[in-house]
């Protein structure tokens, strides 16, 4: 079998375990150590309110070589004040010395509840039991991508192979994340690991453009968390001619990690809580490009559009309706709406189509819904994913 | 027993009926008439997308002198061209008709589903059928107020009464709307009488300041629909001395107006699809009154927190991430917040509290939660309603 975990890659070591952190004594701690040194990039929330992990992450990831990344799942760290920061610092202190690296050199993640001090003593055990399970087995990817998980119902994984420089190079990714996920934000927790060998700064522009153009295009509930975190790390091990411009070697990396994001962020919809099917939003037409964007995520976000999703519904009323509350330029007399290839709206008035058809289309797993504005010549996309009764009561009955 | 409906105060006429709109053979069909004209105001949606009885409307408010409105409802007459346009002018037509007016002193509005031509035959010999019935009668106030119901489940009505310079003046007003309901836009639909006598300009005034306070403070969906509208009729035949400055007698008479339109918004935050309890939110502490507000909006529009208070449940966590993805000052080590006067988090930590008597606020009809930002001085609230299963199962069944 393929390993498409975060093993994948040559240069990456994984665990994942029960340590106590979930009372349902599913996987909470998850380790990546790089014996080597990597070079790491990230991009994080821009919630005014972090979690104390991501406080953390963003001085440690300025390092110049990263030794191992590790996360738990179960308690986000989150408005947990001076003794949050200090367990974030513990939990680099104890991976660390584990592994005989730096503190410095070791980069933390949380996701959970808000509000609660980590269960910090039953972590520091459980990393010492992780460092002793360390491996880079298929196996132990997959532990990780569970220990991640929250609300999910499953791993995320992705695994994408290229060659650059004659040489053959891997990337592979996970993520986590179900609720709380929106457009400009960095995403929920991404652990992306390539043996590429490729400069610092480059490699942060490439996450920045793959992330942009992916998790950051996806809307589950309007809203991002205080806790989001995608890191991508970097082993260099595959022996090409290292990416140090942008040459084509980068823009072939940077093209693959964007298929690979890509693919983590149609996982993620597809198992957005409580979502039964997903779909494409592409807004033509706009006049701007910030139009564009508003458009597309005023549809996706919209609960009426995802509860007609989720009841296989071409209720295109509700997608002009949508659009004409964004507060974007358009023009009424050409505004036009399509299902996949079915057009339900032309020139600002409704159209003879095929009910039963555009039904179908509207019950896919995926579809497209394309709106132009006949504003201008801008376009953009984003995605988004039903509203069921499930999310209601995944989320009401969710008790802190 | 009290009459509360729009035909409380002095010169007013009303009717509801079936007319074949519905297929549930439920009210579809409303008229208001003023036998002695009155004086009228109205807002609408700021949806770029409206319908043709937005169209009509908009023109025919200007008139110095008011005769009926006419409303159906079951259909939007949204996005149905030039025959929507010709078909919202004809029930004014047949409605002045019907009383003797000129059709230019009509109001109209439509609420319902988007994109379907209005069965005008059927409108038509309903009106005709409608003017026969007209009465004084609370029943026919009743009637006119279920005519203009859609996904609601009981009609929604308030009645006041004040003195002004002596004279007893009452107002009364009906409101629709469940879903599609957001602040910065009208209302949906809501139709208030008064038998004040008032300026047309300081009548529009005052509905607009009271609108601005009430039902534009409420957020079901964080949608406005393409059909908003509220009027206000003042017949002047209370014999007050009118009010034609902003004088005490005007101040009275917007406060009560206000009074009025809380009323008729806190009725539809608990009428709202699916809902089973409403919440205030008050934004303290912000910068400026666009932060106050986007932060109100932010948390009452979230999602997570919606269902939390489905559940129950004194999720502060996710009242903090709302706060904090919503774009606005504030300081992480002031940010307090409490749900009615139990303080769940304190200068940037939270604090111990009673979780029953928490739960306990958070399970009732309604409640209050209070972010302090820290930011500034300046204040703002909304209203808000959970969000439940029920919410989806309107929406998904809902078929086109």
């Amino acid at each position: 079998m393929v390993n498409n975990t975060v093993t994948a890659p040559k240069g990456f070591l994984a665990v994942g375990l029960h340590c106590g952190v979930k009372k349902s004594g599913k996987h909470d701690l998850g380790l990546i150590v790089c014996p080597t040194g990597v070079k790491a990039a990230a991009v994080f929330t821009t919630n005014k309110i972090v979690s104390a992990a991501v406080q953390v992450c963003k001085k440690h990831v300025k390092s110049a070589s990263i030794s191992a990344v590790v996360v738990n799942s179960g308690n986000a760290n989150t408005c947990t004040g001076k003794q949050g920061l200090a367990n974030a610092v513990r939990m680099c202190g104890e991976t660390a010395t584990q592994i005989e690296s730096n503190p410095g050199n070791v980069l933390v993640a949380s996701t959970g509840i808000i509000g609660e001090q980590l269960p910090i003593g039953k972590i520091v055990s459980g990393i010492s039991k992780a460092a002793e399970k360390l491996s880079a087995s298929s196996e132990s990817g997959l532990d990780f991508a569970k220990a991640i998980m929250t609300t999910d119902t499953r791993a995320k994984q992705a695994v994408r192979k290229l060659e650059i420089s004659g040489a053959k190079v891997t990337m592979a990714g996970t993520v986590k994340g179900a609720g709380m996920i929106a457009p400009n934000m960095a995403t929920t927790l991404c652990f992306i690991t390539t043996d590429a060998a490729i400069t610092k700064p480059l490699l942060s522009k490439a996450l920045k453009a793959a992330i942009g153009n992916s998790l950051n295009r996806l809307t589950v509930d309007g809203h991002q968390s205080t806790n989001d975190t995608a890191i991508i790390l970097a082993s260099g091990l595959a022996g090409n001619r290292p990416i140090v411009s942008q040459c084509p070697r980068y823009k072939k990396f940077a093209n693959v990690l964007g298929q690979l994001c890509d693919d983590l962020a149609r996982q993620m919809a597809l198992d957005a809580e409580g979502a039964t099917r997903m779909f494409k939003v592409v807004i033509k037409g706009a006049a701007s490009k910030a139009d564009a964007a508003r458009a597309c995520r005023a549809v996706a976000d919209y609960p009426l559009v995802k509860c007609a999703v989720n009841g296989g519904d071409p209720n295109w009323g509700r997608i002009i309706c949508a659009v004409g509350s964004a507060n974007v330029k358009l023009n009424p007399d050409k505004l036009s709406c399509k299902l996949d290839d079915v057009t339900v709206f032309k020139n600002g008035g409704p159209i003879k189509f095929d009910a039963k058809k555009a039904s179908k289309v509207v019950s896919q797993t995926e579809h497209t819904i394309t709106v132009d504005l006949g504003a201008g010549k801008v376009s953009d996309f984003c995605y988004g994913c039903d509203l069921s009764a499930g999310y209601v009561k995944i989320n009401a009955d969710y008790h802190t």
